[in-house]
């Protein structure tokens, strides 16, 4: 792990022409095709393949930037990858986050990086082989089962997906929803979180996540969740039902009971990976605020120089700044080593960043008019996408209370 | 004109009927056919016409409402209707806002009220017999097409869709878009706001309003404008295109150079309208929050008990009084009959209301995690169509700017 | 009690002449004497007396109101009085708000009005020849003791001054605080809440009010309670220390265990009382603003043109209007004589207007510049009188829980 | 100039040790101080003199802060301090902000650093002797005198006390008001900003500084203005008036037409040492808040149970952290030495700082209940103090002004 004793939240040496190559790649190549690849949904009269046109861009891109050697940034401190610190890679989700096709062409795509991360840290020999070196090339892509219709979220140990051994194999029975990628043609995986239920341990251990193959006998697809009317395909955000679903044992990971503390691992990165990505979000809302608001005319004035525009556009510039450094201070937190007291900044930033980018992006597209919640802009869309993050890996009321608790500890040594 | 020096904001002895009617057809048997209309859109291979199911739905409903005399309450103060004062409205219209049928079924929906009001007042006898007929009917639909693309919409003197007299026509080039509802195929008739420079009148003449069938030559529907990705279909906001487009001079309302003068008297009504409805998405809004808060339990307790979910139901509840007051407030003097004293409140509840009930909703969303996003409940939806209007009808910061002004005029006689 | 089932909120026409009056007083006699009457505290070397000068204002200025008539109107539905509904009092109320010296010129100031209330529906005959008498004429003033320190104000069961009985009389010991009032030299009695436990009676019967006249023997001053550094003399806010206060049986009111009973009685009307004047405050407020951002000029133009002013004043006004209403909506259930059904209402708008005066007002003080801060405008001490207001008669976090409540009572039968 | 490329934000390891022995000092022996030194004010029968214990207070603690090392760390970048950069100096600063008397123990109060920051980089070698060395030494004390009555303060070039040549002297005549600190009678020197009007110069070459002893005949204490009330004595923040006072030429600071070059070097660092210690006012507050939620009971639980008490705190604790990170941003440009680049920075935090505190301050108020807003706290005070920040060295609007003119000068040529 990159221990830094020094705070250093700015960019390395090291990373400045990485950094300098991904936001030109992603300005001048990546955005220019994002509207194109977006209205190519459904021309081949089947919303959940991809056109040939959607693979040629998607194909392309990311020949392109691993040529380049642009790629895997999200392995950080691993000898696979650049061992990019977390800070480090903060920067470079962020300019990812300000295309639609940003993460994916750099292979840094979630839920793939929260899932790869499970394989490198606690996958067998063979369960690397066999997933994780095709995730790594980019050829296949993942989900993560978690979320059940009927359960709070918010609190996980609700989850109810049963899963009982029978001989060499566990067979799986429930429903799950919020599968998001599970539409796409190339998802091939899914990381299963499920019940095994065992009263000797704790409520902690009460749960596992298991390897299911996508072409599992027994597995439906009941149909996709659709955020503000979008189904985002053909990635989607599947609604799934497991009927008696049979893997094999070794398909567990790491062993019974291991869920929760797997889950872990995988959030905070993913958790913050979120953060960067819209603190992204939000500077490229900025700019296309900033460039309306110079080029729109009305009583004879641009815009900016009416009514509060300059006030808003100041607020939108210094909250974006400050979720970008608290980001970063979380970013470096988690660079420390010390899980524990990462926790709460990882909570921190969970709660600020959406915030910030919502309000910001609602803000250009106040900017736009009518136009700014129609296709020709890409702030709508990135509004409902941003909106999913106040609950994504847990509502804001939930991190609110642990950032809440953390800070009433100092004061007492009661259980708060 | 109802005068009402007594500032009644309550509930008339002779409304209560009427409401305790209404309110009770759209909870029971409105708001239960909402979802199943929505989700037969396209169904039928054509998102741009109806289902058979869906005309059943629609048709029986209307047929029912005209049964039980439940019908065009939006003619206030004329002898055809129940000459409801406009505060009265208010309540019918809250109801009304409950549910996405609700409007329609009761045949007082935008865009189509605004329109009537048009022909009422404005229209000659064969326009009546035409056009105003069939609509009160509830037998056609109509269309008002005003904004247009690259004109700043904030600025309505701006529009510049030229309309030339050629012989016993005028003969219209130009481009429209958001025209909400001409996607719908009963939609019959255009109002169409056009340019018709006149250097010997003011500013506020060179524009006229005139009629254009929807079957007129020489129009081109571009394509549907999206609202956060959703067409709206078969309703829709159009973008169109009128390439010499030829309609007889009769066709010109009032006479050239009126369209600013018929804009603003259809636009009062028009906007406080649209705020009324949306006091009643809040309530429904505000509804699903606590019911949602009280059978959902995280942590062994109900949500209701959880955070600062107290605070968050109180706020709203104070919130939706407010505003439903000030939209009644405003109601009330546009009831006195002076336009240019009732125009400030008109302004101030349009800023309010959407702002609020976006808020209410918003927060309703959040109660129910991931599925307030969803298909599965009506807030995301509300949600979406709450966010038009604040562009709808004039931005936020015109409305703002009107009242400020209106505010420092007290104290100057300088021109501000 | 006056019924009103329409529900005007608007002024009647015989409140119409009294409130052009009042108006006219507060603009013309008593706002130009405020900042003099405030200047002279502690100018004959006594912060705890009047100066001559501040008794010739007072006296003058009740004296004047008096003649003209003006006097109690606080006494709704009194035969004593106008006979006024809460909601026209409102109206006067506003006014009154504006001006320092406003409530009491018209003999309508806190916790007089409050206490006079409680000596009307409570007190014997003898106490009302001894103590209202003199009050209803504004020869004497009085107190209310009720918070205590130590004690959490929210839940006032915790108050705890002893109160005992000793043959003909009840012995007091303990403290009381933010006794308003208590410092002027006119201030002749208290209302005092003490706790007279009696294992029989349920919790909400184990305090009692008496009367206890402020020359009593045993009563020391211990100090004025600052509001951000102002001891608000000589009225005051006083930390007092009860040993041994005797006082005669007969000084109990109504009888022991009725203490909540009777409170409750007297803070419907104190609070909103105390928000009525609030919505004044902030229109004198919006006024100061407007003349401000007019007058005074920066970059070659006024205020009001620059940055986001023309939206904070629209802003203002808007939060005004709402605040407004929601005030004489709140009236109005008062006036319906539900007091179970108003409750609700009252703890809104005690919520809703001083949070908006606050608001209102920091705004204007904003608009001011440093001069907003100082002595030389009426704004920084509006100010920090409004914000006792989120304490006053209970915290908004109490006032938010009882508004939830009946909120979500309406969706369960189980105890919330 | 220390640079930095590495921006690192965090404690360096020299700074580490002297951090704890401020911070130690600052908690165990300043804080328990300050409420003495505060309720001696005034004592002695003269506000504006030090009582006998409040020398022995200020004398005792800056006596100790000396002979430890602690001292003057404001002189960074110099090789009569530490030579600390700003960033370090933040740190500090934060400790220092915490107690009323932290920033004079330490010999790093405002208005002296910034004055003596004019001394250093500014003065002649006389000045240096007869005013800087003496401030140094903490053996006197200076103020600055800028704003002026009925001058917009938001733009300095309407700056206007006269100040003519006549033979070796200028003679300067006006009124100057806000002058912080001139009321204690240790203040020995004013900086003035005066109006040198030369046609053949520029719009910001029309003011000087000049020197002007406190005890120069001709100036006249008019008064002191009062911050919500209080006066701050003896400190004070005055009113002065100067009639034909005459000082030799050689008080001039640089020469004729150097006011505003002077006063921007003076003004970046003082507003930012202001930011710094309303980051350490709103951590006391929130330490102040969490154990008064801990330890006060209502309903049976304590306050942090109830309510919305987890999300409040939670809030706070996240816009201290990104406001500190943003003061620390601000302060690593500072210290790159860039005053151009680092303007829109300071600007921001400028902004974001005192709004911060004083909304962590409000409900920590809240939190206290009356207790909060009265002298038995130091929040109200605090608050007090917090909000002349949001006028001192520019209202917020210039400064949002300045951070939206830098946003869009990225996108446009065109003057904005």
């Amino acid at each position: 792990m990159t221990t830094n004793p020094e705070m250093n939240l700015g960019m390395t040496e090291r990373l400045k022409p990485i950094h300098e190559k991904v936001a030109t790649m992603v300005r001048d190549e990546i955005i220019p095709l994002d509207e194109e690849f977006l209205s190519e949904v459904g021309k081949n009269g089947d919303r959940w393949t991809h056109t040939a046109r959607q693979l040629e861009i998607l194909d392309g891109l990311k020949a392109k930037a691993r040529e380049r050697g642009l790629w895997n940034f999200w392995l950080t401190d691993s000898r696979r990858g650049y061992g990019l610190s977390t800070v480090e890679y903060a920067y470079l989700a962020e300019e990812m986050g300000k295309a639609h096709l940003g993460a994916e062409t750099f292979n840094c795509s979630a839920p793939d990086t929260g899932n790869m991360e499970v394989f490198e840290r606690y996958g067998t020999e063979a369960q690397k082989q066999q997933w994780l070196a095709p995730l790594l090339e980019g050829q296949i892509r993942s989900a993560f089962l978690m979320t059940e219709p009927d359960v709070a979220s918010s609190d996980a140990t609700n989850i109810s997906m049963r899963c009982e051994r029978d001989g060499d194999h566990y067979v799986l029975n429930g429903e799950k929803w919020w599968s998001s990628g599970a539409g796409d043609p190339r998802c091939k995986i899914y990381i299963t979180m499920v019940k095994t239920p065992d009263a000797s341990r704790g409520r902690h251990e009460q749960h596992s996540m298991i390897l299911v193959p996508a072409d599992t006998p027994g597995i439906t697809k009941l149909r996709a969740m659709e955020i503000y009317g979008q189904d985002d395909a053909p990635h989607g955000h599947l609604h799934m039902k497991f009927d008696d679903v049979r893997v094999p044992v070794e398909n567990m990971i790491v062993g019974e009971g291991k869920g929760f503390e797997i889950a872990q691992g995988r959030l905070g990165p993913g958790r913050i990976h979120h953060c960067m990505r819209a603190v992204g979000q939000a500077e490229r809302a900025l700019e296309l605020m900033c460039t309306r608001a110079l080029r729109r005319e009305a009583f004879g004035k641009p815009l900016a120089q009416l009514g509060a525009n300059y006030d808003i556009i100041a607020e939108c510039r210094m909250e974006i700044e400050m979720a970008r450094l608290l980001c970063l201070k979380a970013a470096w937190m988690m660079d420390q080593g010390d899980k524990k007291a990462a926790a709460p900044w990882i909570s921190q930033i969970k709660v600020v960043a959406p915030r910030m980018a919502l309000k910001v992006t609602d803000e250009a597209i106040q900017m736009y008019g009518a136009q700014g919640i129609s296709q020709d802009t890409s702030l709508a869309r990135a509004w409902t996408n941003l909106r999913t993050l106040r609950f994504a890996d847990g509502p804001d009321a939930v991190h609110r209370r642990q950032v809440a608790r953390e800070e009433l500890k100092k004061y007492t040594q009661q259980k708060i």
